[in-house]
C-alpha cells in the first residue's frame, strides 16, 4: 500500500483550486496539488498548514505522489489550458488512472476529450463546479458527468467536499459522456436569466416605485424570507448595504451597467437553437449583457431619442409585492426552460440523465441554488420523465396567482419605457406555450408561397404544397 | 476563340438551378447546365428550347463545354454536397476558372472553402441568392463575396440576370471572403424577424379587432400600397385571399401551426451572440419557431392552463391603425438590428462590407425587398460609417411617431394573453438601446460578489474587486 502517497491530486493552484483542496484534506483525504507557479505552490502550503496538503511544482513529483488509479483534478482555465496540461501528464499516468476536469469547459470539448482518453486506457470525467471561491472552499454543488465507474472512484472524495442539504450532498453522476459539463453550462444559463431578472426588478422598483437602496436592501432580505429564497436574492440584498469606500455613497452606485460575460449564457441559448428547444428568458439575458456593452452607443442613442415619458409613481408597497409575484413567476418559468433543455439534450445526447438528482444537487452550494428548487425536485421524484415542469400540477395554481402581478407590472414597464426584455419574455414563453394555436401557419404559409417548402394540414395527414395566387 | 462553347456553368439543375439559368439565357449568354440526374439535364432542354441552353450529365462534357476562364455556379443544398461537387470539378478545372456558390452555405464552410480553392489557383465566390424559384427565374437578390477579381468576371452575367430597381441592379460585391454567405445570412435573420411580426400582427388583428380573413386580406393590401409596402406584406395579402381545395375554406385557417427552419435564421442568432451584437427581434422569431414545433406539448399545456381572459374587443380601425404603426415600428428596428451586426461583423471578419451597397441590392429580388430599404440606403449613402441606422436622423420621427400605438398593442396583447414575443423583443430592443443607464451595474455587482470577476466604475478608471459584505 501506498501509505505515504497521496489520496488526491489538483491541477491549477488558483483561489479555485486551494479553496477545493483545503475542503478534500478537511475531509479527511490528503491532497496534493500541482501548479508550475512556484507562489501558488507555496500559498498552497501555508493555508493548509495543519492538514495532509501539498503543494509541488512538478509533474513527476506529483503524479508519483499520488496513490493508484489516481484522481486527478484539474481547476485551470477553460479552453487550450485543459487540452495541455493533459498532455504534460499523460506520459506520466498509469491505464486506470482519472481525470477529473472541474473547470467550465464547453461540453463539445468534454466529448473529445472523453473519447481520446478512453481510447488510450484512462478515464475521464467532466464535472461542472458551482459556487465560485467560497464555495469551493465550503462546500459547491458538482456536477460529474461520464464514465460510472469512474464516478464511483472519486465519489467518496466529492460526496465528502461537497455543499449538503438536509445532510444529502450536492453532488451526483449527471450522466454519461459530457451530462456534466451539459448541465452546469445549463446551470449558467439559468443564472444568466435569474441575474438579469432580478436587475429588471431593481430598476422597476428604484423608477417606478422610487425605493432607496436602503428599501432595496431591506425588501430583498425580506424576500429572501420568503418564497424567492435563494442565494441570488441573499447577495443582492448585500449589494444593495454595501457602502462605496471611494465616495461615501452606496456602492451600486458607482458600478459602471456594462455586463461581462465568459460565454456558458451564450453556449447555452446557441445550443437551445440548435436542439429547437425555445428558452427566451435565457437568450434575452444574454442578449441584454450585449446591450449593455454598447454603452457609447447607447449614451449617443440616449441622447437622439431622449424619453420624455412621465413616469407615474406607483405606490411603493404595491410595486413591491407586484414585482415579487412577477419575479416568482419568472423563476419558475427560467428553470422550467433549462430543465426542458436539458431533457431534451439528454435524449438527444444519450446523456441518461436523471432529471430529480440535478434538481436535487442544485438546492445546495451552487449560485442557482434556491427553496424552489425543493419544489422542483419533488415534482421530477414523481414523474421522472416530464419534458417540461410547467405541465406537472406543482406550479399551476402559484403561477396562476402571480401571472395578474406579472402583466400589470409589465404593463406599467411599457407605459414608463422601461426596458424588460428578459421579464416579458418569459411571460411571452407561457402564453405561447399554452397556446394551442401560435398564427405560425402564417410563416408556412409564407414559406410555401416564396421557397416551395410545403406544409402540413390541421385537419389531415400529408405534406402539401399550393400554387399561390393561382 | 471558344466560340463554341458556354458562356456560363451550372451545376445543380433543380427548379432554381434551371431557372437561373434560363435567366443567363434571357439575357444573352449562352448556358450550359450539369446535374447527375438525366431527368433534370433534359428539363433543362426542353424549358431552354429556343435559347443557347443545353443539360448534360457528364462533368467532362461539361467543363470542356465551357469557355475559360470558366464561370461555374453551383446551386446545390448547402452542406457535403457542395465540397463533393467541388472535389468533383477540380480535377478538370484550368487555373482561374471560378466556382460560385450560389447556395444557403454557412459562412465559416465558405471561409475554408475560399481559402481551400485560392491555394489550389482557383477563384470561389460565395453568392447568396434570394428570391425563391421565381426570383432566380425572373430577376434575384445576389450577394456575391470573396476575391474582387473574380467577381469582374462575374459581374456581367450576374448584373444581366439580377432583379432591377430604377435600373440597378440588385448585385454588388459584397466584400471579401465569406462576406457573400454572411450577407445572406443576415438577410435570413431579417426575413425570419418580419416574418414573425407578421404573425404576430395577423393574431392581433383577428383575436383583438375580430377581423375575417377577408378583411385581413384587404388590410394587409392597402397596407402594401403604403409604407409597409414589401414583399411579405404583398403575399401576406394574397395568403389570406387563397381558397382551400379540400375544405372550400380558405386556405390558411387548414395549414398546421408548426413552422419549419432551415438553419439560416438560427445561424445570424448563434453569431450574433458570438459577437455580441444584440438582435432580440431576429432571436424571438427564431424561438418562435421552436416554440411552434412543439405543437403537442402546446396542446397539453392549453388543457393544463386554460385561458379564461376576456378579450375586450378593440373597434377594428383603431387595431388595424395602431397594429400598422407597431408592425412599422418593428420593421424599422429589424433591419436596424440585422444591419448593426453586419457592420460588426464585417469589422470582425475584415470583409470591408458596403453597407449601403448591401439595402441597395435588398431593394429588389429578394424575399426582404420592401420600400422601406430605399430610406435605409439613404441613410447609408449620407452617413457609411453609421453603425446602427436608429443613430441617424431618417428614422427618428417615424419611431417617435409610431412608438405609442406599439406600447397601446403591447398592453392589449398582454391584457388578451396573446402572445408577441418578437413586437415585446423589439420594443424592448428600443427602449434598452436609447437607455443610457441599464440595470446590468448590478449584474456586475452580484459577478464580483460570487466569482470575484471584478467591475468598472462610473466615475473613475480602473479595474475594482470588493470584498463583498465586509
Amino acid at each position: 500500500m501506498d501509505t505515504n502517497k497521496f489520496d488526491f491530486g489538483m491541477v491549477g493552484l488558483g483561489v479555485m483550486g486551494r479553496n477545493f483542496l483545503l475542503n478534500v484534506a478537511d475531509h479527511g483525504f490528503s491532497a496534493l496539488g500541482l501548479d508550475l507557479d512556484a507562489e501558488k505552490a507555496k500559498a498552497l502550503d501555508e493555508e493548509g498548514a495543519g492538514r495532509t496538503v501539498k503543494g509541488t511544482t512538478s509533474t513527476e513529483e506529483f503524479v508519483a505522489g499520488l496513490k493508484t488509479p489516481r484522481r486527478i483534478m484539474l481547476l485551470v482555465p477553460a479552453g487550450k489550458v485543459v487540452d495541455s496540461v493533459i498532455n504534460s501528464l499523460l506520459p506520466h499516468l498509469d491505464q486506470g488512472d482519472m481525470i477529473i476536469d472541474g473547470g467550465n469547459s464547453h461540453f463539445p470539448d468534454t466529448e473529445r476529450r472523453n473519447k481520446e482518453l478512453q481510447e488510450k486506457g484512462f478515464y475521464f470525467v467532466g464535472a461542472g463546479v458551482s459556487g465560485g471561491a467560497e464555495g469551493a472552499r465550503r462546500g459547491p454543488s458538482i456536477m460529474p458527468g461520464g464514465n460510472p465507474k469512474a464516478y464511483e472512484h472519486i465519489r467518496p472524495v466529492l460526496e465528502a467536499v461537497a455543499a449538503k442539504v438536509n445532510g444529502e450532498p450536492c453532488v451526483a453522476h449527471m450522466g454519461r459522456g459530457a451530462a456534466g459539463h451539459y448541465v452546469k453550462m445549463v446551470h449558467n444559463g439559468i443564472e444568466y436569466g435569474l441575474m438579469q431578472l432580478i436587475a429588471e426588478a431593481y430598476d422597476l422598483l428604484k423608477k417606478l416605485g422610487g425605493l432607496t437602496n436602503e428599501e432595496l436592501h431591506r425588501t430583498f432580505a425580506r424576500w429572501n424570507e420568503g418564497r424567492l429564497q435563494s442565494f441570488l436574492i441573499e447577495i443582492t440584498a448585500a449589494i444593495f448595504a454595501q457602502k462605496d469606500d471611494l465616495t461615501d455613497g452606496d456602492l451600486v452606485d458607482g458600478i459602471l451597467d456594462k455586463a461581462k460575460q465568459k460565454g456558458t449564457g451564450k453556449w447555452t441559448s446557441q445550443n437551445a437553437m440548435d436542439l429547437g428547444i425555445p428558452i427566451p428568458t435565457i437568450d434575452a439575458a444574454v442578449t441584454m449583457r450585449g446591450l449593455s456593452a454598447l454603452k457609447d452607443e447607447r449614451s449617443r442613442a440616449a441622447a437622439h431619442y431622449p424619453s420624455d415619458r412621465k413616469i407615474k409613481s406607483v405606490e411603493k408597497g404595491t410595486i413591491v409585492s407586484e414585482v415579487e409575484q412577477a419575479l416568482y413567476f419568472a423563476f419558475i418559468i427560467t428553470y422550467a426552460q433549462g430543465l426542458s433543455l436539458l431533457d431534451d439534450a439528454s435524449k438527444e445526447h444519450d446523456y441518461g440523465c436523471d432529471m430529480e438528482a440535478i434538481a436535487r444537487i442544485w438546492r445546495g452550494g451552487c449560485i442557482i441554488r434556491a427553496a424552489l428548487l425543493e419544489d422542483i425536485r419533488k415534482v421530477y421524484r414523481a414523474q421522472p420523465d416530464l419534458t417540461n415542469m410547467l405541465l406537472s400540477n406543482e406550479f399551476k395554481d402559484e403561477l396562476a396567482a402571480t401571472e395578474e402581478a406579472t402583466r400589470s407590472v409589465l404593463k406599467k414597464a411599457i407605459d414608463a419605457g422601461i426596458p424588460t426584455l428578459t421579464l416579458s419574455s418569459t411571460l411571452n414563453y407561457f402564453d405561447a406555450y399554452r397556446s394551442e394555436r401560435l398564427p405560425l401557419n402564417l410563416v408556412q404559409a409564407q414559406r410555401d408561397f416564396f421557397g416551395s417548402h410545403t406544409y402540413e394540414r390541421l385537419d389531415r395527414e400529408g405534406i402539401f404544397h399550393t400554387e399561390w395566387g393561382s
